[in-house]
């Protein structure tokens, strides 16, 4: 606390990501990246936009990207909006669309960032409850609100909800914004960017981070009809006019182009997120159906502390979330086979410790 | 408007950055970018640091940054933030710290961010007018206020205040929170970084874009005491954890060591501003003094309307600023002495037209 500090800073509650540590030998299976790197030609596009036009502001408004992403999404440049990854595009879209006298619904179980962006926006909030099986359930969410965001599939959980069910919310709330926060959609979900064309209020976000191995970047981006878009654009014009860098730009537009290198690489993610999760349903783990790059994990017998205690010990960062219901579950990034046969070989020890 | 739209994105009033285009031949003075490339060095880091490694999340508090920067002004790594680009550290300050029941107090003539800045967040606000001659007068900020915001050198005027005008004004205001804007202050004002040990009040703000040619890369950063730096660390983490990308820190920290490269360059810029200044004067123009990278000119009988778009058909563009009493005035930002010397010819067509 500071006499300098304006009224809202104190009533913050920052959002905490997964550490960011280097260690020799670590496996980190924590914050979700994807355990093999992004497009060769990403990073050749970026070493050659390495020159001296850096002395140059970048385009505001990306207009290269939001072309690429527009021309494979069968939608128009000006329904993309690009941010400094997507956790600026959902901060801006709480602002912008989020923020109404009516709550903002967002399941219990959800991304950690919602609660912290509500409460930097003084956005009134309730949040509703998933089932026993950690599933959302779209009537649940049938009740007054000023608005909706849902992650597909949910974080932590990894679960997806099948189109239909997008599409019912979006029956349901014909006068609320939804928006859909698809970080993890290209692992296995289905994407509700179709449903744009027919639904005026609905925003689509999407994040480079994840499936196309560009975390350390910071590119994401929203769909939504125009007005939509619109109000993301006077907000960004009001916060931070040139989110994206003109190496960010230049490396996310090849990355985007590089069809054939994103395919190959999600399809081992999940390829091996399957294989992990029969080990660990094997060690006795009651695994969740994952339509993401990570699992979620709780084991019969022992706590979800002591297990990620007893990985740590072994150089084996996984994210743990200290409340119920999810206390005992891991939440397991997907890493490269090796990274998983190790995780697995400590978790057989921590299960079944040698006599 | 949408009846999807929060009700503060209508009551916004975005800023409106200087154009970026491109075209051939262009000579673009007009958003005060460095007519010189960054440090080679910087290029090489940049190019360096696109390897698979970006499909990890970057460093969140850019402590290699913060630590260089820390070092050569003399203070502590959690005495700097670092944000993309100083406009977003900017941002975050004005909900931070310059949010209060009284109003903030700038300039009337200054950055056309602050009032952006201010809707955005709800902060009440007052103009502090300039003199007759565009200069601020420290001495009519003495009123009650919650806090100040005040760039030196101050933009699109390019004058600066003396030190012991900022020590002054800190003095005037012990109990609210004073951000100094130092985005220009390289090329010929005197940074209040020193006072910020004697000043719990005094934020200060720099960035790369200028005297690093870096505004491609989004880079800026504040100094102040551990309460105002905790308060943009809390602020930042309730909106995006992580705002610079790993090339972004690569290239910053490799720029921020090569002080000689920094030094020759800025050099340039500077010699080249007093050679315009020189020339603008012959051809009858009134040139405010300037510490910046940018000279604010008039001329005794032509508007500023009729020579910005005489320019512009002469593909040169300059930025004006259509509201009194800057109306008149062009901001030429400093190119190459060649650009400059286009610029002089066009300006002298213009004031002298042939017959």
């Amino acid at each position: 606390m500071s006499r300098f500090w304006s009224p809202v800073v104190s009533s913050l509650t920052p959002y905490v990501a997964g550490e960011q540590v280097v260690l020799p030998d670590l496996v980190k299976l924590n914050t979700n990246e994807n355990p093999y790197g992004p497009s060769p030609q990403a990073l050749a596009a970026i070493r050659e936009a390495a020159t001296d036009v850096l002395r140059l502001y970048p385009d505001p408004t990306a207009l290269r990207l939001r072309t690429a992403i527009a021309r494979s999404h069968g939608v128009e440049p000006d329904q993309v909006f690009v941010g400094n990854g997507s956790d600026e595009v959902l901060a801006h879209s709480f602002a912008a669309l989020l923020k109404h006298d009516a709550p903002l619904l967002f399941p219990d179980v959800t991304y950690s960032f919602y609660p912290s962006w509500s409460r930097l926006y003084g956005i009134t909030f309730r949040e509703v409850p998933v089932d026993e099986g950690l599933q959302v359930r779209v009537a649940d969410f049938r009740q007054p609100c000023g608005a909706i965001i849902l992650p597909n599939p949910n974080a932590p959980t990894g679960s997806a909800l099948p189109l239909q069910d997008i599409e019912a919310l979006l029956h349901d709330h014909p006068d609320q914004p939804v928006v859909i926060d698809e970080a993890y959609v290209d692992f296995g979900g289905t994407s509700a960017v179709p449903l744009v064309a027919r639904h005026p209020n609905l925003l689509v976000v999407q994040t480079f981070s994840k499936s196309r191995s560009l975390a350390g970047l910071r590119v994401g981006f929203a769909i939504g009809q125009r007005p939509l878009i619109e109000a993301l654009e006077r907000m960004r014009d009001s916060f931070n006019s040139y989110p994206l860098d003109r190496l960010a730009i230049a490396g996310a537009v090849a990355a985007w182009e590089d069809r054939g290198w994103f395919e190959t690489q999600r399809d081992r993610v999940i390829a091996s997120r399957e294989r992990l999760a029969g080990a660990l349903r094997a060690l006795g783990f009651d695994v969740l159906p994952s339509a993401a790059n990570f699992l979620f994990a709780r084991h019969a017998t022992i706590s979800g502390e002591a297990l990620a205690a007893g990985l740590r010990a072994r150089s084996i960062l996984v994210r743990r979330f200290a409340r119920p219901p999810i206390q005992d579950h891991l939440r397991i990034s997907i890493g490269t086979d090796a990274e998983c046969d190790r995780l697995v070989a400590g978790l057989a020890e921590l299960v079944d410790p040698p006599a």
